[in-house]
C-alpha cells in the first residue's frame, strides 16, 4: 500500500483556517466547519482533506454529499493518494455514488488503482449510465486518448440556430465539463462542425450553426498516444480536443489533463535520463533506496565486463603503471559526451523530427568527430605540459578522441534504434550508456596504449 | 542569425495543399491562393509560411494586411524562427501594424529577440495605445509572470447585472484573448472578484454580479517566477490566471503560455541534468558540437585533478596492479549514484517539498549507506568468486560503499545548498556530479587500498 505523499500541503495563507477547520470536527460543530470549509476552492478542499487522518475524514464523510464530495475527489492527483484506502472509509453505496457524480475521466484515473473486486462492486452499485461510461472508458490502455478523455461534453445537432443552440447550452452547462468548445454532429451522430462560446456569443440568434461553425477539425483517436494529444494540443493551443472513432465523437480531452500529461511524460524522462523513477517519490528512505537499487546493481556487473577488460590488460598496467592514471578521465569524459548525445537524440524523437536514421547517424559521427578531436588535442597538450611526454600525450589524445566519438555515437544510435523498432527507450538511461561507454573507452584506450607500447616501447 | 528550425514540418495531410499553395503564389494567382489558405487552421498557416522562402513570403505580405498576418504570428512560437528575419521582409509600417494586431503578450514574446535600434523604430511606428502596453510588457524579466501576461482581458464593474454583463462580454469577445473567466472590478479598479462564462450563461439576466461572483481569488504578481505560476495554473486546472500588482488586475496569463512554460521548464532541467542545452536543438553538427564543448572541456580539467591523485599513488599501482582494475568500477558505480541522488534531490526542490536541509540530507545519507552496503557487500562477493583474495574484496567493497555514499550526499546535498542560496542550481549538472564523484571516490578508493595494503601487506 503506497504512502500518503506528504509533499502536497496546505498553503501558507490557509494552514491558520485548516487549524480551525480541524477543531471543528474534533467538537462536531458541522454549521461552523461547513461554513468555513465552503470557503475553500475545491483544490484546497481536497489537499485538506487527503492531509487528514482516517477518524477526521469520517466525520466529514458523515456531513456532507456524495455529489459535493465529487467535486472534491475530482481535484485529487492518482499519483498523490492512495485512493482504494480512501474509498474504504466511506460506506460502499456512498463511494458508488461519489464515483458516479465526478466527471468520468477523473473517476476513471482513480478506480484503475482499485482492485478488480472492490471496482466490479463499485461499479454495480451505480446507476447504470455512469457504469456503462465508466467501464467504457476503463479498458482504454493507459497513456492513450481513450484513457484520458471525459464524455461530459455538449454537442447539437447542425441545423439549429445560434439561439436554439444558446439555449441547450444553458441547460447542458451545469454538468459539462468545459463549455469553451460545443461540437456539431449531424443526425447520424458523426461529428461535422465546432463552435466556440465566444462566437456563440457574438452572433445574432438567427444565425444558422451550419453556417457559422467550424469546419476545420483538429481530432484524435482513442489509441492515439498522450504524448501526441498533448503536442496537437500545445501547438494549437487548443482548450479541448474532440476524440472521434468512425467520425462519431465519443470523448473530449481537456488542456488540464494535458498539463498533467505534460508534467508525468516530462519527469518520466528525466527519470530514464537518471537512471532512478521521479515520477512518484518515496518518503521512506528504504523504499528511496530498493527503488535506485536495481538500475545500480545491474550497472555492477556491466561494469564488471570493464574491469575483466583491464584485468586482461594487467600485464601492460603492471609495465606502464601510468596508464592507470588516465583511465577515469577517459571514461569520465567519454561517458559525460554519450551522456549529452543521449539527451539530444531522446529531445530530438521526443520533438518528432523527421530525419532519417542514415542522416542523423552522420551528424552525430561528425559531432563526435569534432568533439573527439578537440578533447584529444587538449589533452594531448595537457600532458605534454604536465609529463614532458609525447607519445603519452599522443597515446592519451587519440584514445580519448576515439572514446568519445564511440560514445557519441551508442548514445545517440541506441535510442534511436530503439524507437524505430518501437521498444520503449527505457533501457537507453544515462547511466547506461555512460557505463556502457566506460566498457568502450576501455577497451579503446588500452589497445591504443598496446599499440604505442609495442611499436615504441613506450615508459 | 539563428537558421529557421526544420522540426516545424507541415502536417502530412495537408503537404498536397501545401504544394498548391506555393504553386498559386508562383504563378501570381492571388484568389485562389487566399480562397485554398483560409481554409487552415491559423497555426498550420504559421506553419506553411515559416517554411516558405523570403522571395515567397514576400508575395504573401502583399496579399494579407497586417491584422491577417497578425493571426498568423500569434500562433508562432519565438524559439522555433528568426523573428528580425521574419520581419525584415516586410516594410517597417506594415511590421509595426502587425505586430500592434496581435496579442499582446505574444507580440512581446517575438519582440524581445529584435535588436534594440530595429524594436525602437517598430515601436514608433505603432499606435500609441500598443507601443504603451508593448513596452509596459518589455520591461518584465524573462521568466516572471510580467513576461508572459497578456492584456486582453475582459472585466466588468460589480455593480453590473449578469444581463448587463452579457452585453458588456459580447462587444469585448472579440478582442479579447480569452473570455472563460471575466474579471470584476470595483469603482477604484481592484480586483475583487471573478465570474466563468458558464456562470454568466446559467444565472438570470437579473441577478447581480456581485452576489453570484466568485470572491475566492488565486492570483499571481508581476514578478513571480513562471515556474510558480505553472504550477498553481497545474493544480487549480484553471485556464486563466490574473496577474495583481496593488490590488489592481494588470493582466492575465492563459494555460496555452503556461502549458509552452511546463515544456521548457522540463526541457531545462533535462538539460541540465545531461549537461547539454536541448531546449533549443541545432541542425548544424558545428555548432552542436560547439554548444557541447564548453561542459565537456571545463570537466576534463576537474578529471585532471582526479588523475593527478591517480599519479599520486602511481607507486600503488606499480606494485600492486589489480588496483587499475576497480578504478572505473568504483568511480562509474559511485556516478551513477550520485545522478540518481541528484535527480531526486532536483525534482524534490521542483515540487517544492517542504522539509528541512538537515533532514533531507539525513535522508540521503541514510539511502547512501544502505545502497552502499548492498553495493559493496555485492562486489566483495564477485571478487571473491572471481579473484579468491578476501583482501581485496573488503578492500574494493569498503571502498565502493564508502564512494557510494560520499557520491549519494553529495549528489543531494548541492543542489539543495544551491537552492537555499537562491543560486540556479545549473552548476549541478549530471556530468558535473559524476566527475565530482570521481575525484572523490578515487581518494577514497586509494586511501582504503594503501591502508590495506599497509596493514596486511597485500599482493
Amino acid at each position: 500500500m503506497k504512502e500518503t505523499l506528504q509533499d502536497l500541503t496546505i498553503r501558507d495563507e490557509l494552514s491558520e483556517q485548516a487549524n480551525h477547520l480541524v477543531f471543528y470536527i474534533e467538537n462536531n460543530e458541522k454549521n461552523a466547519f461547513l461554513d468555513s470549509f465552503d470557503e475553500l476552492h475545491t483544490y484546497d478542499q481536497a489537499v485538506f482533506y487527503i492531509s487528514l487522518t482516517t477518524q477526521l475524514r469520517h466525520q466529514i464523510i458523515k456531513w456532507v454529499t456524495p455529489t459535493e464530495l465529487a467535486d472534491i475527489f475530482d481535484e485529487i492527483d492518482p499519483e498523490d493518494v492512495d485512493f482504494e484506502n480512501l474509498l474504504s472509509e466511506m460506506a460502499p453505496r456512498y463511494a458508488a455514488n461519489m464515483l458516479s457524480d465526478m466527471y468520468t475521466d477523473n473517476a476513471v484515473d482513480l478506480l484503475s488503482q482499485v482492485e478488480p473486486e472492490e471496482l466490479a462492486m463499485y461499479l454495480s452499485l451505480m446507476p447504470k449510465d455512469s457504469m456503462d461510461e465508466i467501464k467504457r472508458l476503463l479498458k482504454y490502455e493507459d497513456d492513450t486518448a481513450g484513457s484520458l478523455m471525459s464524455t461530459e461534453f455538449i454537442s447539437i445537432n447542425q441545423k439549429l440556430t445560434i439561439g436554439e443552440a444558446m439555449v441547450v447550452v444553458k441547460e447542458a452547462a451545469q454538468g459539462a465539463e468545459q463549455i469553451n468548445y460545443i461540437y456539431v454532429l449531424d443526425d447520424e451522430g458523426a461529428l461535422v462542425g465546432v463552435i466556440s462560446l465566444k462566437s456563440l456569443i457574438i452572433w445574432p440568434d438567427a444565425a444558422k450553426i451550419s453556417e457559422v461553425m467550424d469546419t476545420n477539425l483538429i481530432t484524435v483517436g482513442p489509441v492515439d498516444d498522450q504524448e501526441d494529444v498533448a503536442k496537437i494540443m500545445a501547438d494549437y493551443n487548443f482548450v479541448a480536443l474532440p476524440v472521434v472513432a468512425k467520425h462519431n465523437m465519443i470523448g473530449m480531452i481537456t488542456v488540464d489533463d494535458i498539463v498533467d500529461v505534460i508534467d508525468a511524460e516530462a519527469a518520466e524522462d528525466y527519470s530514464r535520463l537518471a537512471g532512478v523513477d521521479v515520477v512518484t517519490l518515496e518518503d521512506n528512505p528504504l523504499k528511496s533506496a530498493l527503488k535506485r537499487l536495481p538500475w545500480l546493481i545491474g550497472l555492477i556487473f556491466l561494469g564488471m565486463g570493464t574491469a575483466s577488460v583491464i584485468d586482461g590488460y594487467n600485464y601492460l598496467v603492471a609495465e606502464t603503471s601510468i596508464l592507470a592514471v588516465f583511465i577515469s578521465l577517459i571514461t569520465g569524459t567519454a561517458g559525460n559526451a554519450g551522456t549529452q548525445s543521449l539527451a539530444v537524440a531522446v529531445r530530438r524523437i521526443a520533438l518528432k523530427e523527421k530525419k532519417t536514421l542514415a542522416k542523423s547517424l552522420l551528424v552525430e559521427i561528425l559531432i563526435g568527430l569534432m568533439i573527439g578531436i578537440i578533447a584529444g588535442v587538449t589533452i594531448f597538450l595537457v600532458i605534454l605540459v604536465w609529463k614532458h611526454n609525447l607519445l603519452l600525450g599522443i597515446a592519451v589524445g587519440l584514445a580519448m578522441g576515439v572514446a568519445i566519438l564511440v560514445a557519441n555515437v551508442a548514445g545517440a544510435f541506441i535510442p534511436m534504434i530503439m524507437d524505430k523498432v518501437g521498444v520503449d527507450p527505457a533501457v537507453a538511461s544515462g547511466p547506461f550508456i555512460s557505463t556502457l561507454s566506460d566498457l568502450t573507452s576501455v577497451i579503446i584506450y588500452f589497445n591504443v596504449a598496446k599499440l604505442f607500447i609495442d611499436k615504441f616501447m613506450m615508459h
